[in-house]
């Protein structure tokens, strides 16, 4: 085994100090923002119990779970190891759980252990409970560009309340998190589900929402002709498409959208409520005067709907070709299949990986940050090492980040060390500086150099 | 499977807000001091495969790595499906690897995928490369008290330079992180492998220097004679076990103990390099002048002796009886197994688990940080709500984090929740302070309320 030439597995990546800081950016603006808004942090292990995951993904998320093979399967007593050749067998024609062979299987998501920490901490946690959480998760599914089998969630989710004020924070933490980040042009599209249970209601559909929205959803793409040839093809009548008309017409404000869709709800109880909350959500949105909200109403928007029942989100980045950044919704019954009903909630995740492609592509990252070093101090013998060794104490406890290179190296190699490091500034240090008690600050980005006291140079380089 | 009672895998753990709060407190201490010392962060996948992990770790850490089963193994050609099952029966015989059943295992440590990554990364890598990395890995040990299957690690390394620097800096970074969390009381321990090997050559048993470490460590616990008569069972002889007098009665300031060891070592250039190179550690740590280095030398300090070539550490609070919190050293073959030699290197490590139970025993974790809501709005009705909105935004806007009840409830289920929540203030508002524009200020921990306008608030509770 050893000797050989080392890889990652398909579909995983590392993330080098490059990546990271730009990554921990993300990750920072994200964190103190979901802080700001009174989000806790949470963690869950990476293995969960397979009893507890398998079921929740539907047929297709069951393949894509990575199980764990239970430890020293060769130190069992005979009568399991039996058990496991037949367990095995079965594993070889169908996808089944086995536990003498895999208890234990990956994070497929952060909702389902999200669901099972509520579960198991319902007599602790005082609702409304608010938390976020931001770990990987895992998925066996082929590998693509933007398709990892390894990557981060970024989830914030209240349970336990089903006031809206909580959809009208969502808009303002994305608008919060991708100002923070320098993304200027963006929208939040905005739906309800019962707009949509509403609209199929109305037409004469009940319960067709879902091919209704998969068939509207082109509209831009295909044109209406299209897209209600498409609708009878997917069962609806002939009646019903035209009933649709006033939909496929939508435009202008809320407030005038509202208005046709009010007709069209007429004997639409669930539209109505669904207009009802969209508007209480816009009402108080607006009240927190934040300026441009970037919000949308789109009666198109659908994202996974069999999950949510109320709001649902979804936020693109223009100017780059790029899915949505962020989503959510509201859901009804988080914890149902754990035996504890009724505990409703909303939620909304980032994605981490698309928002640093957007960044990347309109040059947003920050080019002065925390995690990098400041200044690295240059020397070139003994004596001027240890001269440097205070002075690089009191940069520290000025919180500079600094460093001194190691050993006594061409200067050149030094300088080159800086610049692969991205260290805008070097102070040489020779035998004339510790006569002199003057350093030779060096900027690397203009190339400057002047003479600084230790005082000048702290103001010089602080952030 | 489901509506059953969900679990947590043994030996994992969920770490809810509280916890969650204490142990971000301790990971950006360690963070923010590896990256004054500029070091930079590096994440690997959680997934490795086995061919990188297996081998590494001896015998038994082979047994502990936690297996992946391939995905969908049911969808596989009839001819893999007979391979798969000679090879699961050889896996009921012996712990051997299969790359048709599993190729991939989770990350057991953070040494090694460091290795693969560099060797990796070679060409692109600048030397010396500082890197840090903080994130779990899993090891399938029978699970008691301390001892987790899923744990973080945290580790900074320099590696490819053997300048005696990173050793000094390490001491650095050691009293940094510790005296940053409040934890006054420590010692760290230091000494050299050399110096073993040196002691075990003068004493005429060369390479014998593991026995003698297991031996003399116990001299505090059984006394002399007993470690005299454990070495002769070792099969070191009388003469040997008399050479070692003077190592016995080692005291004193390192100097003195120099002194003794010197004469000890006049036949052995090893023990003399390890004396040396202390010796310089010793200077460079002093060069800094930071006070206090908590530095002690300790000839029977060992600690996974294969792995170490020069300078081994190891950090331990006073005041409570729990193992070290902080350990590392100096390694001469980081990536030869991945067929890459020469590349030596020092790292460190902090226990994060048992640094977290000394604080809880010492109580120090700060009563205040910046992760927990610090203001809550109280309100009664949709009018008062609505008069909070903007308000609550520009407390955001100053970094305050804060957040409003959601629900119009009774006073006191919002003042329960503010307390759950260990929030130190709570805003009332009513139709009086709608009336006044002054808003009610409750600090929850001393009981006291006031009248005070936005203003006044924003500067009452900023941290």
């Amino acid at each position: 085994m050893s000797n050989q030439k080392p890889s990652l597995p398909r579909g995983t990546r590392d993330f080098g100090p490059d990546k990271m800081v730009k990554r921990n950016f993300i990750f920072d603006t994200i964190k103190a923002t979901f802080q700001k808004f009174g989000f806790m942090p949470l963690e869950t292990p990476a293995m969960e119990n397979l009893s507890v995951l398998t079921g929740k993904y539907g047929e297709e998320g069951d393949q894509l779970l990575y199980k764990i093979l239970n430890s020293r399967p060769h130190e069992a007593r005979d009568s399991e190891k039996e058990k496991m050749r037949q367990d095995f067998n079965r594993l070889l024609t169908q996808n089944t759980n086995s536990p003498v062979l895999t208890e234990k299987g990956l994070r497929y998501d952060l909702t389902v252990p999200f669901a099972r920490y509520v579960v198991m901490n319902r007599n602790e946690i005082k609702f409304p409970f608010k938390r976020y959480q931001i770990q990987p998760v895992w998925r066996g599914d082929s590998p693509q560009k933007g398709r990892y089998r390894e990557f981060y969630q970024c989830d914030a989710d209240v349970v336990g309340t089903d006031s809206l004020l909580c959809e009208a924070e969502i808009v303002l933490m994305m608008n919060e998190v991708l100002s923070k980040l320098g993304i200027k042009d963006f929208t939040i599209k905005i739906n309800n589900r019962k707009i949509l249970t509403g609209i199929a209601e109305a037409v004469g559909s009940p319960g067709k929402e879902g091919d209704l929205c998969v068939a509207i959803d082109k509209l831009d793409k295909i044109g209406r002709e299209k897209v209600e040839k498409e609708l009878e093809e997917r069962g609806f009548s002939r009646e019903s498409v035209e009933k649709l008309n006033p939909v496929f017409s939508l435009k202008g404000s809320f407030a005038e959208q509202k208005k046709v869709l009010s007709e069209l709800f007429a004997s639409s109880e669930t539209g109505r409520k669904g207009l009802e909350e969209l508007g209480q959500v816009m009402q108080l949105v607006e009240a927190f005067e934040i300026g441009n909200t970037h919000l949308e109403f789109d009666t198109t928007l659908a994202r996974g709907l069999s999950y949510y029942t109320g709001a649902i989100f979804e936020v693109k980045a223009h100017h780059v070709q790029i899915g949505s950044i962020s989503g959510g919704g509201r859901y009804d019954n988080l914890t149902g299949s754990f035996g504890m009903p009724g505990i409703s909630g909303v939620g909304f995740s980032f994605g981490v990986d698309r928002i640093y492609d957007v960044m990347e592509e309109l040059n947003l990252f920050p080019q002065n940050n925390f995690t990098t070093t400041r200044v690295l101090f240059s020397h070139f013998d003994e004596a001027a090492l240890l001269y440097t060794l205070p002075l690089l104490k009191q940069l520290r406890e000025n919180g500079i980040n600094s460093e001194v290179y190691p050993e006594a190296g061409k200067l050149k190699k030094q300088l080159d060390y800086a610049n692969s490091k991205q260290i805008p500034f070097v102070v040489l240090v020779g035998s004339d500086e510790m006569a002199s008690g003057k350093l030779t600050l060096k900027n690397m980005q203009i190339g400057s150099q002047q003479q600084v006291t230790l005082e000048e140079l702290i103001k010089a380089v602080i952030l």
